[in-house]
Parts: structure tokens; sequence; C-alpha cells
């Protein structure tokens, strides 16, 4: 049975914010970048309610969708913790994958089912569920100040999004203390896993020009390939490091080989290859063009060599941040959590720039797929998580 | 000023071939292949008039265009010696790079212009004309008989042309005691080069297989790219040999690479490349495997190779044939002509398999491009020459 919420259906009988329904609704808002569809409408009127202060933050540039997103705040004093996150999701892939409707949020033996259920709505509705219990917990006031920094461009180019947001919060006084993610961090069990750093992400485009000519006639002719192989043995042979107390290794991989010959009896003018290094807290964007050219000069070619450097490593070290969530997570389940650094990029890459960042939200295990879900005992764990850790850092 | 030739007018006051008019007619049949458009007509009556029994031999296959071509015999007797080329011609490329009509073999200051005229319907006239002033000059007879295999699919995927023209020439009884195919063998000046070989062609495709994954998560995935990066390395770590009396050293070309990943941030699941080996007569297809293979399987890394051998190395060594030609040759024109096996593959390449074969015919410069023309002068020179390798051979 499927019924549209109505506002205050949102709100269990003690006055506190239910996180299923909230969650359900959000998920009933088509919101696949970069539409919104009322997703931040609706969270900025449950807020609003809870005595947020509220700032949209429309934003774009040319060759960009014009993305919305939202700023919100509630006090002035520090600590000031932030909760940071996005109401845009992915596109659902062919429907008939699917074995409900993706935006029909059914709720089924115990689980909430569609897009965005897991990466991240459902984890934005935890949260505000537990600022409204940890509000109505603490009627005469608490220390600092708690924020939400939500973008509708974090799966898309993310270019009007959570970096501008950042520079109007700056501009505007607005840099928290501390700031925490609520993507979908745990492989496959809420609690195991968060993330206190991320490794950086270089690509790179190779490129060796040669002269095209005749395979009969070779003396007439640059083969441009032969250089590649030898610049990319070369890029292969050594190890960047043995990784850190908190990353994996960084880790170079050639990702394409590009030359477009067809004609088997042409020799190619131009051959191209493209790489990617995942790399942690040993390097930065600078560090590497010197490991790679240093390899790749030592190989006698001439090579172009163009380098987009999409996030430097960065690690959040254990202290008192990490502390208060993994302790949350230990008193809610049982067992400590794991403090990571693998996996992909995210929005935390533009954060840390600002202040401490770390990342805790659901299981990811169905993000991103046909049947995204998360179950309702998850979601309230992660309610009760989220309560603990502003306990532990704001009361 | 441009005219249509009727019949009569292709032949001097002398009642011989006028070489020149003849090529302007072939050149007026736009025969792209596989298209004939009238060219073999017009052979095979010049043919007739002189006295050969003429055979007309379209052949078609399962997915291949229907391609006409002619067999034509005059005496029956040894030696026999056949002429062979073709009268289709590549298509003439953007027509505005043409100065004048590619099908109006027009001539000006002593120059025939149009699609054909260096490749190869000048040579054929030539040869034609050669011919006719051969029997004018020996009306009492001569020894052995001249043929003409010409086939109009030697441009395209010569598969209905030179290769069953010659089954259907053994098995009537027709095959030849020496071959002279009309190529431009010359590469800027008429007379500077002979072929008696060619070199094979050896194309192989190289294959690895992985596993696809994400840059983040390398474990997970499976990189064929440094694999095919270190087989081809090794492919191009030594040279197949040093080259022969009569050949050079045979030569590998990667002609191509292709993973087709644009995708920075994903490993690919498989990478393959392509490569060429133009090799002479010191390997043939199974010993280039055995050689490849050996280098490959010493890098370890499983691979599967596909290939295609297009033609074997062959040579036609230096002996009574060649010494006709290059003798004609240094008589005509003062110099003696190079032996040489370089360049790309002809229909020789078939011809081998079953006689002593050579190669010569006009100024390759301007052949398969725009503009293509050939000097009446070179034309004259080569009918002669072409008159004084009869008289060598058949006198
Ligand atoms: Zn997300
Ligand atoms: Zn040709």
């Amino acid at each position: 049975m499927r019924r549209d919420h109505a506002f205050a259906d949102l709100f269990a009988p003690d006055g506190c914010l239910d996180a299923a329904a909230f969650a359900q609704s959000l998920i009933r808002c088509p919101s696949v970048t970069p539409r919104d569809e009322g997703a931040l409408d609706l969270l900025q009127s449950v807020l609003e309610s809870l005595g947020f202060s509220c700032h949209r933050l429309p934003f774009d540039a040319p060759g960009t969708a014009r993305v919305d997103n939202l700023f919100a705040r509630l006090g002035c004093g520090a600590p000031h913790m932030c909760f940071a996150g996005h109401t845009d999701v992915v596109p659902v892939g062919h429907p008939d994958s699917w074995q409900v409707d993706p935006f029909g949020g059914l709720i089924e033996d115990g689980v909430l089912m569609g897009r965005g259920a897991a990466d991240m709505k459902g984890a934005i509705a935890a949260f505000v569920a537990a600022v409204s219990g940890f509000l109505a917990a603490h009627k005469g006031g608490f220390d600092g100040s708690i924020s939400f920094l939500i973008t509708g461009d974090e799966e898309g180019p993310a270019i009007n999004g959570t970096v501008k947001v950042l520079e109007w919060m700056a501009a505007n006084g607005h840099i928290p203390d501390m700031c925490l993610v609520g993507e979908p961090t745990n492989p496959s069990r809420l609690g195991e896993m968060v993330k206190i750093g991320r490794r950086g992400s270089f690509n790179a485009r190779l490129a060796v020009c040669g002269h095209q000519g005749h395979v009969a006639y070779p003396h007439l002719a640059d083969n441009p390939i032969p250089g590649l192989v030898r610049l990319l043995e070369a890029l292969g042979r050594d190890q960047l490091d043995q990784g850190t107390a908190h990353f994996q290794p960084s880790n170079l991989e050639i990702t394409n080989i590009e030359v477009g010959n067809p004609a088997t009896n042409v020799i190619p003018g131009k051959a191209e290859a493209a790489f990617n290094i995942r790399f942690n807290d040993l390097h930065t964007g600078d560090s590497l063009e010197h490991w790679v050219r240093t390899r790749l000069d030592a190989v006698g070619v001439p090579y172009d060599l163009d380098i987009t450097v999409s996030g430097d490593a960065f690690l959040t070290p254990p202290g008192p941040f990490s502390d208060a969530i993994a302790g949350a997570i230990e008193a809610r389940l049982g067992e400590p959590p794991a403090l990571s650094t693998t996996g992909g990029t995210s929005d935390a890459r533009f954060i840390k720039n600002y202040c401490p960042v770390a990342e805790f939200g659901l299981v990811g295990a169905t993000m991103h797929k046909a049947n995204e879900c998360v179950s309702l005992a998850d979601l309230a764990a992660l309610r009760d998580i989220y309560g603990d850790i502003l306990d532990r850092l704001l009361a």
C-alpha cells in the first residue's frame, strides 16, 4: 500500500522525526542529477520546523546544468559540526531490472526500497531524525551548532555543488570545526567501516607521435607504438610505495591504449595511452608528476603528457572526532569500526581543504544498482549512532 | 581537345597499335573495382584483331562482387610468355583534387593524364603495342606463344581475379613458362627497377584477456594491458634476420593497439594489438608463427594469437628471364635496372606458384593519387622495351 505522507505524518507521536517515513518521502522525489524534483524543498521544510536557518544556493557555469543546493545551520556557537551529503541520485538504469518502482519508496518486510535508499537519502533522513531527537533531549540548549551541507550535484560533474557551497560558507563565516559525510561507507554490514581519508586520483594521457607510412616501406615511416610500449613498460616497473599505517600502497593502472588504425598494412602516426594513479598521502599531484616524468624521461622516447589530478590524498588522523564516531558505533552495535582510506572519491575530497572530515553512512552493497534498498533496522541504528555522535561532541 | 577514338584510330599508319591512343581509350572506361565499364571488351577486340583467342572468365563468390577477367593467347608452342595485369583502377578520391577529368584521358604537353595511366592501363597498352610490332616484324611466325592474364580485381579483394584465372589456366593447359607483370615498379624513373620477388606478408592479432574492474579496487580486477605491453616489448626485442643477397631484412611492425576503454576509472577487461611482418625467403608463414610464439611464450602471459598469411615470400632468381628484361632496359635506356624485392604485394604472389615471374612497368610516383599520369615518352620507351623482351625470348 502506497500513501503520500502529509508533512505531519513524518513525525512520530513523541514529536521526533521518523527516519523511515522521511527517507521514503525523499525517495519519492525522483531527483536524478541534476534534477531536484522537490527533494531540497522537503528537506528545508523539515529543517526549518526544527529551527534551522536555511540558504538555498543554486549555481551554474557555462556548459553545465544549473544545480540547487542547501546550507542550513542551527545555532552559531562552537564546536560547529556539519553533516554533508547529497539529495541527487544516479539514474535507475534499465527499469526492467527493478522489482519495484525505483521512486515508489515501498516498505516491505522491514526493508525500504528505491533509488537513493542507501546512497544517500536514508543517511540524510537518519541524521535529521537524530538531530530531532537530540534537540528534544536538550530543550535547554546545547554547546556549539549543527549544520547541513546538502548538494544536488554529487553524482554529476560535482562542479556546481559542494565546491561552490564551501566557498559560500567560507565567505559567510560558516566553516565548521568538523564534518561528517553520510556516504554509504560499509561494504556489507552497518558499522564495519568509517572512512577517515581517501586516496587521491591522478589521471594522465600519454601520447607518442610518429610518422604514418606503409608497412612495406618502414624506413619512410616512424612507428610510435614501440616507443609507447617502452614508456608503458617503464611506468609499470616500480611500485610507488609500500602503503602507510592508514593507506594501501599507491597503485598505477594503465586504463587505455588507443591507436585507431584498422589498416593492417599501415604504420600509424600516433599512439596514446591513459593511466590512473590512486595515491596515498606520501604523494601529491606534483610529486607524482615528477615520479612519472623521471621514469618516462629515462626511456629516451619523446612523449606528450597531459595530467589531471581530481583530488589529492587526505587523512583525518585518528583523534577526538573519529573517536566519537567509532565510540558511538561500538556502543550501538557492539564492535568498533575499521578506520579506512580505501575506495573511490567522494565530496569529502573538497571538504578536507576546510576542516577535518570523516565519512560514515549505510551499507553500500546495493548503491548505484537495481533494487537499491536499506533495512529499517539499519536506518534506526544509524539514527541512534548519529544521535550518540551529537551527544559526544556537542552535549 | 577530346575525341573518342574509333577502333581504326587506335592503329598508326604502319598498322601497328598506337600505345598512347590505346591507353587513352582504356582510361576513358571508368573501371573502378569491381566495375569494368567496357575496358575488357576494348582490350579483347584489339587482341582478337591481332589473332589472339580470347576467354572471358567472370567469377564470383558469396559476399563478393562478381568480377570479369580475360585470358587471351596467341599460338600454342613453347616458350609460352604471359603478360599479367589488371584493367581495374582505384577510386579517384576527392574529385576537387584533380586538375583534369580523371576519366578524360587528356593528353597535354606530352603527358597522358587519368586514373590508371600509370597503374596500369599504360603498361597494358604498351605491351599490346609491343606485341603488335613484334607480330608485324615476324610475319613468318615465331617461337613459342604469347598470352595475357588480365583481371578486373587486382585493386579489390583479389578473390575473383588472378587466383581463379590461374586455376582455370592450369585446368586448360595454359600455364606459361614465364610471366611478366606490368605493375609500376619504378619509384621515380623508367627503367630503374625490375622486381624479381616480393616479401611475404604475415598479419596477426594478439589479445590478452583480463577481468574488468574499478581502479580504486585493483585487487578485484585483472588488468590485461601490462601483460600486452610485455608481450609487445618481447616481439620488438629481436631482429628477424639481416636480409639476404636479394631481400631486405624482414621487418615486424605493430600496427594497432585497441583497448576501447574511455572511462578513466575503469580497469579494462581485454586488450588487443595487431602486427604485420614483411618477410623474406628465409621464412615461411609456419616458421614465423613458431618465431612469434617462442618469444610470446617466454613472457609467461596467456594470450590469443590469430594469424593470416597473405602471401609467402618468393624470388625468381636472376637468370635468362631477368637477363632478357634487364638487357632490353639497358639497350633502350643506357643503364641496367636494379633487380629488387622491395615494396608491397601484387598479384605476382599468386603467379609465382605456377611459373617464374618478374615485374616491370611504368613509374609509380602518381599511382593511387590525384592527377595520375604517364609521359608519352615513357609509354613509347616501355613499348620498345617490351618489344625487345619478346625478341630476346621468342624470336
Ligand atoms: Zn553518494
Ligand atoms: Zn596495379
